[in-house]
């Protein structure tokens, strides 16, 4: 299975609404700009509701429509199972695609509880060892600023990490009268800001450093309690024929924590800054040097180096559209910027890449655990007066994916006694 | 013919480089996110070069490929004629096409010289009386802020336009080893800078103040007279067998000019500005107001509000992806910016809209002659000691388009004496 | 005593590096660009080096010079002891010059120890009743866009406010070689980047909101244990005889907390961020609209109102130099920013405003208290695992004078259930 | 005369509005940081309007007041006169002063016809050979960053300047009700936006490139014919009894030129650019990168290297507040910014050096005017159609004085051919 002999590859999508939409996108338009040693094929799109989903299939491209997410899984066509649903199904939809031999791109969060993302991550290594791959879809990482920054952090241009601020901020339900969404129901979504957005974060903090989070103290928030439920609004509980239902999640989360390098890092993610509408924003301190980025300028990294003349250092503004740069070059000219759908594609480049070679793609199943595990430590400190909370390093020791062959051993000696 | 009886759209695309990639993706991806009253179909490409067409045809994703641009025009099943080329060909291509009954859009600037371009306009007024429409490619005006920016003026938020500031800036030849390109004979590309970027700029500022430039002073600049033939470059004159070959074009183009409406702009356009990759920058300043953008910011636009409380005024950075923003709803959430190839998918969108409503799309082919012209007196006064020159009206009033149905007389009077 | 019958009044400042420069400056320029009710005179400065203390009284233009501090609080003379010594010297310096019926300015933080700061409040408030005045020195307050953030969110132009994110970030010994100096030595300076550079933040959050921090959760760190000392560098414990010295001090300080109106809080203070020279940062964002500042921009306030139209809704760039902005007609026509030590400058116009007018200049000692058990709590929970901790709120409701007469109940009432 | 041998310098000034305050605020505050081998004393300030001049004398600090500039010009307590009058005075003062044996620091523009600069040239070439100076304020060239971006053209950093872009925006008028003032009426200023503000940017491009301006092209425009009278206001032509009083100066001024070196510049400097409070621009483009400024950031330089690497090169953002950096030392620790008048500072530290060491401080009249004849051709040029029109040489060499021993010869050689 997933022998790819033909160079076909048969997709099959789980859930096609905004996620949906980014990853058709993404399927679509890589082969046109990027060289793959396989040919995805959009094979099948799934949902619930049949009318729905067929307007879907025909909107997004796919070749058929299932109504049944178990009938993606059980086609003969389908290579690979690409989960793009709420958080609370994605193990039961994982598992069984990954038992019936069929890779896995699943959404982040992994999952709603660390003991979903560990059975998850079990079936993946299980998987694997039959060849059959399973990735979790921290898209970020493919933006080439950050992927710049990774490479610049890696090959000990900034020193040693000693600080990280990350920070997600939106503002799409600030307004209190923003109506209820699956997202603001603990049941569905598992958690709010933290693990709709704050896990990104933290996966881009570890994975910009080539750090682990191991420890962590933090507060959860939550200042709209009850919402309007919107007309055909549904699934939430105690919603049923009031006009009014309550947030179960979080709307705002901070925390800081240590690195496993010795770093501290401290972290937001709220869905009330007014005014920054996705401000992913993160900032590395190293002991030579700083990186410094925001997504609502996503084409830019700011990089200061410690070891240029005094007289003309500064934060560099460069603008990441040469083709020295990650994913690039396959695109437009310099200063042709690229938008937000673009890392989905250089997602499913990479992806790709790494099921022709027979290789593992990252982020890894483990890798989402780990997140998971940080979100986790993250609500047992918010529960317990905001003390220090060890993040739960799993059964082995940092399960951190080498993505690029770059070695941490690159990463010069600090100076410090 | 172009009667589209049964809602499809046949298109055949010239020419496969930069600019034939940017189309192709629009019009694979424009269905996608948009409802298109037809439905496009990327039925054959052509270009000379039969081994390379072929490559092309395989990897932008088109039917069929030919190595005679006059095979596409005299398909049946080519409803529309989209043409990539050096600008050196456009007007035997389009006249041709418009002739066979083809719809065209055809890639700015409309042609070399003022010349071909009327005669391309006379065949698209020619040819609309048949139903037949012609468009050109100044893709610029699709982008989101650009078109926020026109209704905002075209509402008098700004009041009345006094002071326009259009500047083009780029790098890719300041080095004075960059290879030669076609873009550098003034045989293949007409002119430099000025009609390669400088047509963009000019064509906005007209767009987004509704007004056309009267006259104009200009001086144009070439730093680097010769420069190294790249391997297995060809065609330039005189580089046969030496290792450089001669500049004929502007690396520079600089001017001001008068608005129609009696307002003064200054224009610049370098591709010798080190560290300005792509910068469309843009400013207006009205009577009441300012509006400001840069396309290295390309999602932003700026407004001042002369009439907001002074203690509270200034420059609002707006983030233009949100619903209420001219194309933004058909894509992502707030926030989550869109890039370069973006104003290729709007345009196809517009000009698909224009063609099934069948009216005419804008810019128009005397939208561009018109811009040609402003061209032409620039370097008429650059050859004339920068002399002030008008700009030639052409046999009638100023030709724009209105193209959003927004009426002029929305600007509201000037409060001056 | 403090009677400034004669409308003068007689300045003794003891200590004049950095901060007595700073003063200097502000005693020497207020008079000439504000109406002062007394006319402030450079009576004496104090030093314990008579060589030194003569050449800057020479170059700071001083009238006198003493090497005992006791010398300048017993003059007659002198009405006004300004202290700009280290932290471990202020109480025993302001109580007794209180006692002796002279009015203070005391340099932040307030005190090194809780305790001394209560005992200089103590005294404060005995003075008071004696109408002897006492001001500590955060002088950020009256950068104008700070002092114009305040007004607008007491004005309820932002609503209910709900987050802050609060960083102070230098980079001044990220080098790990740079030397020891007296802010790194725990003994002089209480603690490191807490209470140099944090104590302003803190103090900034809680002035802009009008609230108080309630509890908080902290960590500490130092990144460099030992550095050079410094030809000539003195009295750290350990160091004589020795090439390196240890810090006793953080170099970082990360914590969260809640606000008395029930938001919450993030802050940072470091001196390893390396490229960030003096980057004081506050956002706040509101039930209805966000203020954003950074001091490397600091003549502009960004104000993003949610009340606006969406379609034009974005963070306003106000450039705080117009006559409507506080502090700022006194100086120069619009555009013409002020620079850092202009905070100083207002520091002396409102402190000499209060003291004609026979009120508590602001802050108080009651208000430097506060923040010093704000930055208690701190280290507490610092060494507590990060645990939440309380701030201690002293023997009386927060201790906020109301400083500009703007009341908290025009904050409208929050739209959450 | 003019001998110093007591080290004390009488300072006498004419004029006590803006730039009386600006030059008030510099005499004052120059000793107290730097040193100086001169000690300034402010000994006279003169005005027509007895009641108005004691006020300000009182004000500002000055030992005595005088109601005819001539008494100041026969005291021999000064040694400098300090010109900040209007344009048309200057001329008469200026030349009356200099035979008087005084040195002379005269405002910009040095006059508002080229014949008027080119006699009080001719009275400083004859007072220079009497050790008797003239210096004119273009005070913009001491602000810390244009100080440095000369030093980076000068040192070759950026190679053979190609390109200058300069503008000066304003919108103190650009509210069309805004009242008359001596600066729109031409008998008084020589020109409006032209001369007040436009020859500061050519001041700037010229100096910071060590280039001079050959030949222009410009337009001038005026929006506003007509504006209210203000209360008390008078003197312009035409006003008397009306309520309205015309507009006899340009509002706006675009042009642009050739430098001597071979490059193009252009130019615009407007007051009706809404939101733009005092944005003076400048970028230079060389052969090997650019630097970039703007006022309304004026602590900061941009600077783009094109040697470096590739992936890392970008605009670097220079916080010009290091010690490294010219000026800057003298005042506060890095990040803690300057402001607008303490250009007016490094005005008097430069020129009291260049009196104490006998040399000629710059600029000096010759280079202003030289100002004054490229703003001369801006006129002629704009009043002939537009025309390119050169700049008067004068009667020798471009007059340059090499004012910090750079050696133009730092620049190298450009790599065209």
């Amino acid at each position: 299975m997933a022998q790819h002999e033909d160079g076909r590859l048969g997709v099959g999508m789980i859930g096609y609404a905004f996620m949906g939409a980014a990853h058709s996108q993404a399927w679509r338009v890589a082969p046109r700009f990027f060289d793959l040693a396989l040919r995805p094929e959009m094979t099948v799109v799934a949902g619930r509701d049949s009318t729905a989903v067929e307007a879907a299939r025909v909107r997004l491209g796919w070749g058929a429509a299932e109504t049944d997410w178990r009938a993606v899984v059980a086609r003969d066509d389908v290579d690979l199972v690409d989960i793009c649903t709420p958080g609370d199904t994605h193990a039961e939809i994982a598992i069984a695609a990954l038992q019936a031999g069929k890779h896995v791109l699943c959404e982040k969060p992994l999952a709603n509880t660390v003991a979903e993302a560990e059975a998850m991550t079990a079936a993946a290594e299980a998987a694997a060892e039959q060849g059959v791959r399973a990735m979790v879809g921290f898209t970020y990482r493919r933006v080439p600023a950050i992927a710049l920054a990774r490479q610049l952090v890696a090959e000990g241009r900034i020193g040693q990490v000693r600080q990280v601020r990350a920070q997600y901020l939106q503002d799409w339900i600030a307004d209190a009268e923003a109506p209820l969404s699956w997202r603001l129901d603990k049941a569905v979504a598992g958690s709010g800001a933290l693990g709709d957005i704050g896990a990104h974060v933290v996966d881009l903090a570890q994975h910009v450093t080539g750090q682990v989070l191991t420890g962590v103290s933090g507060l959860l928030e939550t200042f709209v309690h009850e919402r309007p439920v919107a007309a055909g609004f549904s699934g939430l509980h105690g919603s049923a024929g009031t006009e009014r239902g309550p947030v179960t999640v979080d709307d705002a989360a901070v925390f800081f924590g240590r690195l496993s390098g010795g770093g501290i890092a401290t972290f937001e993610a709220t869905r009330f800054a007014w005014g920054r509408k996705n401000a992913i924003r993160l900032e590395v301190n190293g002991s030579h040097g700083s990186i410094a980025f925001d997504f609502e300028d996503m084409n830019v990294l700011h990089l200061y180096d410690a070891t240029d003349e005094a007289r003309v250092a500064g934060f560099r503004r460069i603008v990441v559209t040469e083709p020295e740069h990650p994913y690039v070059g396959a695109w437009w000219p310099a200063g042709h910027g690229l938008g937000y759908e673009h890392g989905f594609v250089h997602q499913v480049v990479d992806l790709v890449g790494a099921l022709a070679a027979g290789e593992q793609p990252t982020p890894s199943f483990a890798d989402g655990l780990q997140v998971q595990r940080v979100l986790d430590a993250v609500e047992r400190s918010a529960a317990d007066e905001s003390r220090w909370t060890f993040v739960d390093p799993g059964p082995t020791p940092p399960p951190r994916a080498s993505d690029d062959g770059l070695p941490g051993a690159a990463v010069p000696e600090p100076k410090e006694s």
